[in-house]
């Protein structure tokens, strides 16, 4: 628990939630300024501030937690898709520095926006990038 | 496998890519047509069509194995942020109907846009719509 963390209060209890689910490691609520209404974010338990610190139970068992919530969403919402996005750092949109899971309920025309421009690489220049990443990884 | 599917035919070497990661259940690669050099494509070996459908083996692995490569793309882009996006259906955006998780390195001022205009609920509703959707969830 970290004691100024919005999420932790949340968690804890001491900020009410609209709890859509909850285990021992997790629990998952309405986000109260949703993209479309059964916006969820699923919060594990245990803090971590984002993907790279995120511990390992909680790695291991969070996307089959994301799958049952995002099940139930198709089902409950009839909406026609799910984007299931998490953000690391500022630069990326995130705005609650404690790992967080977003599944957001898309339908066909609405105005979420989740684009880039597309852009390309050299010839070559793809095989040595991914090189280099791939020697960084342990 | 699936044979019509473009993401096993990269998985199993009949289509080339710029490979960052592989192991016993992920084949990790970059995106050709990336919103910023150094975007990641992680593909499950096992082939499913979206979140719902994802095996559990996968879903048991796939955040550590999102963890160790976001971790090296920090250290080697020098980016300032990380989205971790995954779409399914084609209202979200899903172009290949093979579950990938998207790692897009972000940096203060690009032009990746992630945005939706904040709704929000009547009083009661939330919690009203949180239990619905509890209910549908095994």
């Amino acid at each position: 628990m970290m004691s100024n963390c919005i999420f932790c209060k949340i968690i804890n209890g001491e900020i009410p939630s609209a709890t859509v689910y909850e285990d021992e490691y997790f629990k998952a609520i309405l986000d109260i300024s949703p993209a479309a209404k059964g916006h969820v974010l699923i919060l594990p338990k245990h803090h971590s501030d984002d993907l790279l610190e995120l511990d390992s139970d909680s790695a291991a068992r969070v996307l089959m937690v994301a799958q049952k919530i995002a099940k139930a969403q198709m089902e409950e919402l009839k909406c026609d898709g799910i984007n299931m996005l998490q953000n690391n750092g500022e630069a990326a949109g995130q705005t609650v520095k404690h790992f967080h899971i977003h599944l957001i309920p898309r339908f066909n025309g609405d105005k979420v926006d989740i684009k880039w421009s597309q852009g390309s690489y050299e010839s070559g220049e793809a095989a040595q990038l991914a090189e280099k990443i791939n020697k960084r990884i342990n």
